[in-house]
């Protein structure tokens, strides 16, 4: 295997695509928003990449098949609405929260082999109005992945490698989703934000986004730093968005204050109620902990619950 | 020398190989299982595999002569069997938990100078019966060592290298023994599945190996996990056994639940007399272990009990 | 991006130049002291260095704009001092303790596009007298940066690079400025020496620099250490000054000290007023730590004060 | 600079040339030893090795002069000491511990410019009769430094460059010396011996080598495992002489005694009046730790006697 291998799944014509990272990192909040947008919108997964700065493991899916960590791009239709029904998954979906990689490719089943998105007329005219879709004409190119590189060179080669992907879809604008650690459990997740170049801040600040001067005080690391830094250095217009996460537990609610901000810049519509169940499975169990820590007797969380904290 | 550095020791024609490979991991579970393997049948040291990506180090053998790290590929003739006598032994055998690199190359004593397996007729035939080897007509190649490589990189490289080493011999089928920790002392050890490809399940679920949805929950790392994602990808038919063990102890029950898998697997029959009796001297330091802890008193087990534990 | 890129900003003659390096290291002296020089005099962005061995990381300004880190040279002309207003300047100044890059950047703006020196002349003539510039026929190259490599292959594969660097302005002399630490709050800052070869040892002793055998004891690490065992391979003569320093703090008056030695051995004139200021602040967020710890009482330092420290 | 650098100082002609290694291990003991036969004889440098898998580092003499981190090969000719004049030396002798390096280049003084040996008849005759050295038709090739590689590749190629210069000079036989930890403090230091083919035991036991099985049991590691490792595969006749030590201290007394195997087994005759006052000086600064410890109240060692330990 090459020291980074990029293997093409997929070569659909991407209509203006914008980037959109999300890999793990303070709250998994990039992850959660990223992961969100592939299960509620159909999705073709169109390249895979493989690397040996990643830890040399695999995951193993719920049949108990292997597969090659790695981070995965997926063409993303955001006029074809795949709304997640809460009803119906429930406890399946409690135990999502480190498969995301599995569920990103399931989603290959709503394409066709050769990557063409499914033209499913009636039922996405059907979603529209139900999930409130509004007509774009962009397409996103979304970048998920179980985890960051090793060493320093090797986040700067794989941003490299993730920039020449984009590049090759025609992406010229991107999107870093990630948290920054507010130190303290919060109610109002603000979003705060970077970019690569200073054109791009009033349409950010109007959709809500907070620009603060020198903050996050130690700069943004990992690969969403580096889409800035390298992307900005290639002239992709970046901007870094960061929902503000107490920094101690995995945090949908933090996760849906960004995707917010990203619908407004970019003018879609996408629902949210899977990430608000997964934000109150969340409260639930910090409430139980807190009985806990408080001394209120009783018997501790199980495991099923216990597990949605890390 | 090389980064990696594949010395040839001898290059018999194997019939129908399987890799089974087994470095050091949860328990060592994998390690003395493919050890085992080497104590019980007629072997051949075919390859030896140095990387500078091991340890910078050497091991010495009860001379006091000294060899550099390294792994070894051994051939396995599964219908010669060379089983442990158990009561000469004894002591001696005590001794060999971290040595099987040296016991392993003892045993091409067993084969004649070019790697042809030594065909002493009536001694297997005898041994057919005593130990009730069956028939078999593939051929083992055992993957041993002390040690895994040292950076995430090193594991994608050796591994590759491994994978290489294998296709030279014909492997198209490969089993990676390992352990999985219950975190508890456990009675029972069952044997949980991870497969390169979905096919593989329905005989192992048959051989008795469970697959449980999205387990080891933390995916499988290491060589036995690329052997699975590397494997995979080429095209090798790989599944990885794990033995369910504490984590806290060498685990010789473990070995043998996941080897007995594997004899269902790949119908062939071992001796685990050796196996069984290094459990008990386990079992044995562990009882001192929980008396001394009880405050039971008395003297501590001696250094020679306790060197089996790590 | 290749694993050290080097960017070139601007490209002046500069007269018999003198490396002055000034990166993150014990107390931020070398750091301090060198930015100290950016602030002070006009300076030219000339060179970015960028390299896979610096954080994976981007440093947002104070308007939201991100930029990929990096090491930087300035050109900077001592005979066109630019002094801090200090009562203008005055709380925006408390926060550019870890703001330099930007800072030096800014700079840029005091000079032209092509990289020519602003020549206004009466400003200058005007500040020779008022801060008592002497004439000098010398520029420097000032080396700054927020990182230093993370690896040993980094380091001295970065400190090779600024070497080039150096070189290709003609550079033959260079001063490492850094802290050396005592263990213990100090009053007087010392300016320990050392060099690449001992022709150097009288001009610098004479300038105040002490030379004490065999310290510091350690030897000296990073791109300073480097600098003087490379670039004494490459002929250049240079010297290492380093100031007392707790080791406990960022230390302006260390700085201040050892910017007095290279005044004296270069013959130039710098304000230090606002290193003063600087020093001043540092000792009251000290006072009031040690006030709170013998149990004082009171409100503790406002973060406002304690972000002074690391 | 070449990832491994290295520079020829001089290129004597060797009589059948023996490599002696001591680089920094457990106790120093490799490194003590090593340089004691740098300062009891006459030496020439003949080649430093520069890499950048050492630390980043400059050592500082006792001028003030720093020079790159780098390990050196001494030529050393048995049969013309130059015994330390105890007496004389005393104060300053207490404070080379680490200090080699700078001693050992300045053993070049002893020899001319182009690497020729001093041919001092008379003074070395009177050595021979004082010292009791006796005739011996072979050189040493002593390899010593203050670091060793800083990862696992490195050590490989470092010991591989290393190997090349012995190669050079026309070195088939070689010793690794060190220390073997025993975890406490011990009054007589056996020799513990491994070798890189079992040819080369006899001679050794009968210098009063031990051999015991599988000792040391975690292998030997960093340069001198591999000169035995890399050495053998070779072809070099290497041995491993590791004196017991408690592992906690610099143990010039363990030194002592791997000299005396190596005297044996080369049959040649060294002083040891500087190790054994060195020894001495430790154990009275052992002594006051003990006292200290024990609440014998009184004052602590002062700072130049502690400085011994590490």
């Amino acid at each position: 295997m090459e020291p980074i291998d990029i293997e093409t799944l997929a070569d659909p014509d991407l209509r203006d695509p914008v980037l959109v990272e999300g890999l793990p990192g303070v709250g998994h909040v990039g992850k959660l928003a990223a992961e969100h947008l592939l299960e509620e919108f159909e999705s073709t997964l169109v390249r895979r990449v493989y690397a040996d700065e990643f830890p040399p493991q695999v995951d193993v899916d719920d049949e108990g098949v292997a597969s090659l960590t790695c981070a995965s791009f997926h063409a993303v239709d955001l006029s074809s609405p795949t709304p997640t029904d809460i009803e119906e998954e429930d406890d399946e979906e409690a135990e999502d929260v480190d498969d995301s990689g599995a569920d990103a490719d399931d989603e290959v089943a709503h394409s066709d082999g050769d990557g063409e998105k499914v033209e499913d007329g009636e039922a996405s005219e059907d979603a529209d109005e139900e999930h409130g879709t509004v007509p774009t004409d962009r397409d996103l190119l979304v970048l998920t992945g179980h985890h960051q590189a090793g060493s320093n060179k090797g986040h700067y080669q794989l941003t490299e490698a993730f920039l020449d992907v984009a590049e090759e879809f025609g992406v010229e604008e991107a999107y870093a989703l990630g948290g920054v650690p507010t130190g303290e459990l919060i109610e109002e997740h603000n979003v705060l934000g970077a970019v690569s170049n200073a054109d791009l801040i009033d349409s950010l600040a109007e959709a809500g986004v907070e620009f603060r001067g020198d903050e996050p005080a130690g700069g943004i690391v990992g690969v969403s730093g580096l889409l800035l830094g390298l992307g900005g250095r290639r002239g992709f217009d970046v901007a870094c968005l960061m929902g503000e996460t107490s920094g101690y537990l995995v945090d949908p609610k933090s996760a849906k204050a960004v995707l917010e901000t990203l619908e407004q810049q970019l003018g879609f519509r996408v629902e949210f109620a899977a990430l608000e169940k997964r934000a109150e499975e969340m409260e639930e169990v910090v409430g139980k902990i807190q009985q806990m820590q408080e001394g209120g007797g009783g018997a501790g969380p199980g495991d099923e619950e216990l597990r949605y904290i890390g």
